[in-house]
């Protein structure tokens, strides 16, 4: 490669970089996505032959726009390797480069589907707010890590001992642990709960111990969760705020002045 | 205009003034509003004929008062044109100006009734407390937008997978994009959720990781507008207390104690 | 009166302050107040003629006691007067005044078993651990009263609206004023609300608005509530901290390190 | 005994506590827990005869190295009377030994299957996170005892009223006292509450309030209690956040700076 095509290629690259930090171009392709989100929520309603065919045509347009789109941005990038190191960059790709193919099969044309639903989710790539939210879920999954291993433990206790007892009462709810776990939930989201209770209470009497520890046991997990995370963004805020006041403000520290009172000892005997 | 008139004109203004910031004033239009709230609740029951009337011409009457006493606020206002710069003065006039249109038309007359039960919010534009309340909630609004907005993307894509599978189990409740939005902030809701849930798992088995995948986001992402408000709000009332204690307090600051040390130091080295 | 009579009064008044101080004495009236409950509920179950006259017995032996303790109290009170000045002796009082009164009329009956079941209620008076949390939720009332004024508010307007265009729809839930405010409490705890929903949004398609909006304001009139007790109760908790460390330390503040190189300064100056 | 059996005993000791110190040992535990999870999941399922036997001999083999794994730890502790100090290890033994008990009686063999679902409870016992997560759960009961006693007392007292009045209207609901503390709880979960309070209205109209002020009295309770717990959390967070910065930090005190201060102020006098 000669010099003047290396020159080229950084050339398209910086002007491409430019073109995808451009607000206009940014503002441009949230539009896409919401035009793209509105075409699948049309898609759901009845229609006239016609507007269906405008539909496929404007499908296939934004699928277009999509990929030039994802070009413009694999070429702005200065490194192309990191380009494949976010992982939404990557769900990007995959999600256009799904749309291209063409398909005909009723079932694979579901999945089809499924995939322009999910470029609805794009919105959450390009707008920088967004991401930071997804993030800081993300981020909360492992602190939450113990207590939703616990709550399992206790799903999963209650699920066997509900099998073993009311599968013969009514195997829809108690049947097998899987149907059990389900049962629980509902159970936990108070959904009826009673109908469930006092079908196993017409054989069990004191089954309705089963049900009050249970909610009682869930509730209290639950809330334990909460406060799990109440104080850990508490504690986080409170030391950026202690990060904060430290580095930005002026104000002396003690330390700075018990060293000047230090230097005026020094100066008192020296003169003295 | 004579001077006469303008010095006429500003003692008009100035007793105007002193009127409507008076305490009794105030009571009284609060008196008015309860009364008329009361009006409406009572117009709800079964009514002999004579108190239909009686409670016409109190209508009318409580009109009236209301018409007087935004123009006694008008006429009190210093200056005219910042009168309508609030938005409670313009709502007050203009759910008194509607009620002083005569309608007859039996479409036109349920708006006289909607625009006469909006007269109790006017309770809010004249205690200061609920004024301050809802301008706080207002506040919270762009805060959360951002929550707002993941929990909106959530619920779409959610929408169109459940429209996309379930329309053809059952219309009503999953026809289209808008019926599934509904279904969805009915499970969201927990009301009933497991009957809309044991519907589809009979044609799609494995459906239930639809809903409750569904509800572990949107009570995430609830959670976490909660936690947003919350370290708000004690970030806000953190920073208060420490301008407070800043303005308030004769307290010296550290940075007061250092000039202190300088001002010492600079002294002994002079004497020393 | 002699004076001895007085002394005898001030021994007796001492005794039975000393006797009501006495830590047996309170363990022994809230084993009676247990036993009291434990009559109360008995009498739900059906019992056989024997029992129900053991109960009556031992019903009137347990107003007896209370009469008993009541009389030790109020004798052991130093200063007479103040006795009635807490609301709990009032209540005791009437408590055992009203069980004393034979009463075999059927209505009056009632009353009489209400009487005995408010009993119960005294465990509060007499445990001060109660009595605080109870004061507590009493104090934090008038905190909140401002919230309640705005959701009643909320509630009414949606109310008058409810009852004016659904009234004709279903009268048994908003027939009037009244039922609408029942209704809307039953939307707002999420019991059944789509049922009441898909009724209304058979005649007016877009009533959905109207229940979808009032879950809104309520929950976030509610959360409002929840934060304001929350930061209410911290700030309190900040403020008892600040002044347990301002009183108990007995570190120095920067006003007297101030204070201390003033007098500094003035010492190098005079000798300097 | 002589020395060298001391010293041999000493030496397996010290050999077993590596053992069950060892990361790989409790992994495998973890491993076999996990495992005799999945038997008991797939004990709820029909199973082929063959499968039937096959768990039983896995069963069999999962009870054996859980005793094993029990004597490791019981000859690997170094005092072997602080072994049964620890409510886990005795909660382990326990579950151990019943599980070696052959049992045929149908009625027992059911004993036997819970003792079987209880072993997951092990998990606890052998990850340190769930078990501080637990006890923090222990820890926080005794703080939340006076709230859970109040709140008793409010479903005592609404009971007694309850099962006084509409006992006769639904015995099923509020036929004794018992019923109606389940019938309470049910309320206060809003689980079909209208139901209960619409079929109490028909015969006394104004039962809703029984129903209103009980909602608003638990709820009010219960937030008390978050409230509670998230104070006594975060106070808890303060008390060590401060420990901890006393100690690690060099950070000057207020007080050692004034010890400075008065150090100069003496130097100044000694040489002035």
């Amino acid at each position: 490669m000669t010099d003047s095509a290396v020159t080229t290629n950084d050339k398209i690259q910086a002007a491409f970089f430019r073109l995808r930090s451009n607000k206009a171009f940014e503002l441009f392709v949230i539009g896409i996505i919401i035009f793209s989100a509105v075409t699948i929520g049309i898609r759901t309603y009845e229609m006239p032959p016609l507007l269906v065919d405008v539909v496929r045509v404007l499908d296939g347009l934004i699928t277009l726009i999509f990929l030039v789109e994802i070009c413009i941005r694999f070429i702005g990038e200065p490194n192309k390797k990191r380009f494949f190191y976010s992982a939404w960059n990557v769900f990007d790709t995959l999600i256009v480069v799904v749309s291209l193919i063409p398909i005909e099969d009723s079932e694979l044309a579901l999945i089809g589907r499924l995939v322009r639903i999910f470029r609805v989710l794009r919105m959450v790539s390009i707008i920088p707010e967004l991401r930071m939210l997804l993030n800081s879920l993300v981020k909360a999954m492992p602190q939450l890590g113990y207590v939703m291993l616990m709550m399992f433990i206790i799903f999963y206790i209650y699920a066997a001992v509900g099998s073993t007892f009311f599968a013969e009462i009514n195997p829809d709810l108690w049947g097998d642990i899987a149907l059990s776990l389900l049962t629980l939930f509902r159970v936990m989201t108070f959904e009826d709960w009673t109908d469930v209770m006092y079908e196993t209470m017409e054989v069990y009497g004191f089954s309705w111990i089963f049900y009050l520890s249970f909610i009682f046991f869930t509730a209290f997990a639950f809330l334990n969760m909460i406060i799990g995370i109440v104080v850990n963004v508490l504690e986080e805020e409170h030391q950026r705020e202690r990060d904060e006041l430290a580095q930005a403000s002026g104000e002396p520290t003690l330390r700075d002045l018990q060293a000047q009172l230090h230097e005026l000892k020094t100066l008192i005997e020296r003169r003295g």
